[in-house]
C-alpha cells in the first residue's frame, strides 16, 4: 500500500470513529454546546496528530483500532486550541480551513465554551482510558504535559509575549515557541504510541519533536508566501523565505536520520516527513 | 474545635499548600502565563470546594494532608471557570471578589490562556495523582465528569441559551442549570473524598448535590439583593426574593436530613450547610 492510500485509510477510519466517540461522550449535553464542538471537530483538516498516533501504533503491529479514544483525545485538545486561537482577542481569524471560524458561526461566548468543552472532553477521555492499563495512564500523562502550561499553552503565551515586539527576539525565542506551541503536541502522539507498545520510546519522542518543529516551520513558510500572520515572530521574518526553506530541508533530513536509527519499519514515517515538508496548505 | 476554627484551619492549610503545588507545577512556564494564573488562583474566596473535600476526608479519619494535589486540581478547575465566565463575551465582569477580573488585569488574550492553563493544570494533576491508586483514578474521573460537557461546561452553555429569553423558561430549566453549573462541582469533592475513603459514596454524593443547589440558590439571592445579574434565569426571578429564601430554608433542611442518615460524624457538614445558607457574600 502506498503512503497516500495508507494515510487516507487511517484518516478515514479515524474520522468515522471520532464521530461515534463524540456522540457517545456528549449524549445529554446541551445541543448548542454539542453543535459548536462538533462543527470544529468535523471541520476536517489533515488529522496529522491522530494519524501519526495510529500509524506509529501500526508500525509496532499494535491493534491501533483499539485506541480510537486516545486518538480522539488528541484531536479534541488540538481542536480546542484552534478555536481559542481564532478568537478576536487572540488571532482574530474569521476563517479556519476555508470555513467560518467557530466564533463567527456561533458567537464568541459559545466558541469559548466549545473550546473549554473540547479540552475537558479530551482530558476526560484520557482519564477513562487510564482505567485500562498503566501504559494507557502513562500515555495520558504524556498528552497532558504536551497540552499544558509547560507545553502548548506555554507556547501560545510566549508567542503572545513576543508578538508585541518581534524585532527584539531571535532564534532562541523562535525555537522555544515552535517547540512548545506545535512540536510538543506532535511529539506526544509518537511518544504515546511508543509507550503503549513499549518500544523505542525515546527515539519516537525525538522524531516527533523534530517533525513538529518542521511542521510549524513549513506552516510559517506557507503563511509568509500567502502574506499572513506577519506581525508574529516567525522563521521567515528572521531568515527570509529562502533561508527558512533551507532550514526546512535540513530539518526534514534530521527527521529521516532519526528514523534510520529506529529498528522498526518506519517507511510510513519517512513519507510523512516529505508530506509535511512539501504540503501546499 | 468549633466550626469556624476548623474551616479556617483547612482553608489556611490548603492555601499555603496550593501555592507550593502551583509553583512546582508551573516551574519553567512563561512568567506572563504563570503570573495571570497565580493572580486568580490566589485571589482567595472561601475555598468551599477544596475545604469540603479535605473536611470530608477528615470525617473518615483519612490523612487529608496527603491529598493536597487533588484539592488543588478542584480549585484550578473552579478558578478557570471564573476567569472565562468573567470575559467580555460571557458575563463581562470587571470585578471578581472585589479585585479587577483577570482580563481587566492582563488583557483578554492572557485571560483566555490563563483559564486554559488552569483547566489543563487541574486535569494534569488528576492524571498525576491517578498513578497513586485506582481510587485516586476514580476520584479524578468524578471531577472530570463534573467539570465537563455533561457538567459545568454544560451548565454554562445551557445558562447562555436560556439567558436570551429567560421568560420562556421555568423551574425545570432553572434546576438543570443549578445542577450542572454549580452543584456538580460541589458534589464532586464530596464524592471524591468518599471514593478515596471508600465509605458512604452514594450518600455524600447526594449530600453534595443538594448542598451545591443550595449554594447557587443563595448566590442568586445575594445577587438579587444587590441588584446583579438580573438578565439571567434565576430563582428570584421565578419566585421573588421571599419565595427563594423559603426554598433555601427547605433545601438546607434537606441537606441536614441527608446527613442524619450517614453513619459518621458529620457535625462539620451540618455547620457548613448553615454557613452556605447564611453567608453574606
Amino acid at each position: 500500500m502506498n503512503f497516500h492510500t495508507k494515510y487516507e485509510l487511517f484518516r478515514a477510519y479515524f474520522e468515522r470513529a471520532l464521530g461515534i466517540v463524540f456522540e457517545r461522550e456528549t449524549e445529554g449535553a446541551p445541543e448548542m454546546l454539542a453543535e459548536s464542538m462538533r462543527y470544529s471537530l468535523e471541520a476536517g483538516g489533515k488529522r496529522v496528530r491522530p494519524v501519526l498516533f495510529l500509524a506509529t501504533l501500526d508500525t509496532f503491529g499494535y491493534a491501533w483500532e483499539e485506541e480510537i479514544a486516545l486518538a480522539t483525545a488528541i484531536e479534541c485538545i488540538h481542536t480546542y486550541s484552534l478555536i481559542h486561537d481564532d478568537l478576536p482577542a487572540m488571532d482574530n481569524d474569521d476563517l479556519r480551513r476555508g470555513k467560518p471560524s467557530n466564533h463567527k458561526m456561533f458567537g464568541e461566548a459559545n466558541a469559548i465554551l466549545a473550546g473549554d468543552g473540547l479540552l475537558s472532553l479530551g482530558f476526560h477521555l484520557l482519564l477513562k482510558e487510564a482505567t485500562r492499563s498503566k501504559r494507557h495512564l502513562a500515555a495520558g500523562e504524556i498528552l497532558s504535559r504536551a497540552a499544558g502550561v509547560l507545553g502548548m499553552v506555554a507556547g501560545q503565551s510566549f508567542e503572545l509575549f513576543c508578538e508585541k515586539q518581534p524585532e527584539k527576539f531571535s532564534e532562541e525565542e523562535l525555537l522555544a515557541i515552535y517547540r512548545r506551541k506545535t512540536s510538543d503536541m506532535i511529539a506526544a502522539p509518537c511518544a504515546m504510541a511508543a509507550t503503549l507498545a513499549n518500544c523505542f520510546k525515546e527515539e519516537f519522542l525525538h522524531f516527533g519533536e523534530k517533525l513538529g518543529m518542521l511542521f510549524q516551520l513549513t506552516d510559517d513558510i506557507l503563511d509568509a508566501k500567502s502574506g499572513e500572520d506577519c506581525d508574529k515572530l516567525t522563521a521567515t521574518q528572521i531568515y527570509g523565505i529562502e533561508g527558512a526553506e533551507k532550514m526546512a530541508d535540513a530539518w526534514a533530513e534530521d527527521c529521516k536520520n532519526i528514523l534510520k536509527k529506529i529498528g522498526a519499519d518506519t517507511t510510513f514515517h519517512e513519507y510523512l516527513v516529505d508530506f509535511v515538508r512539501n504540503r501546499k496548505h
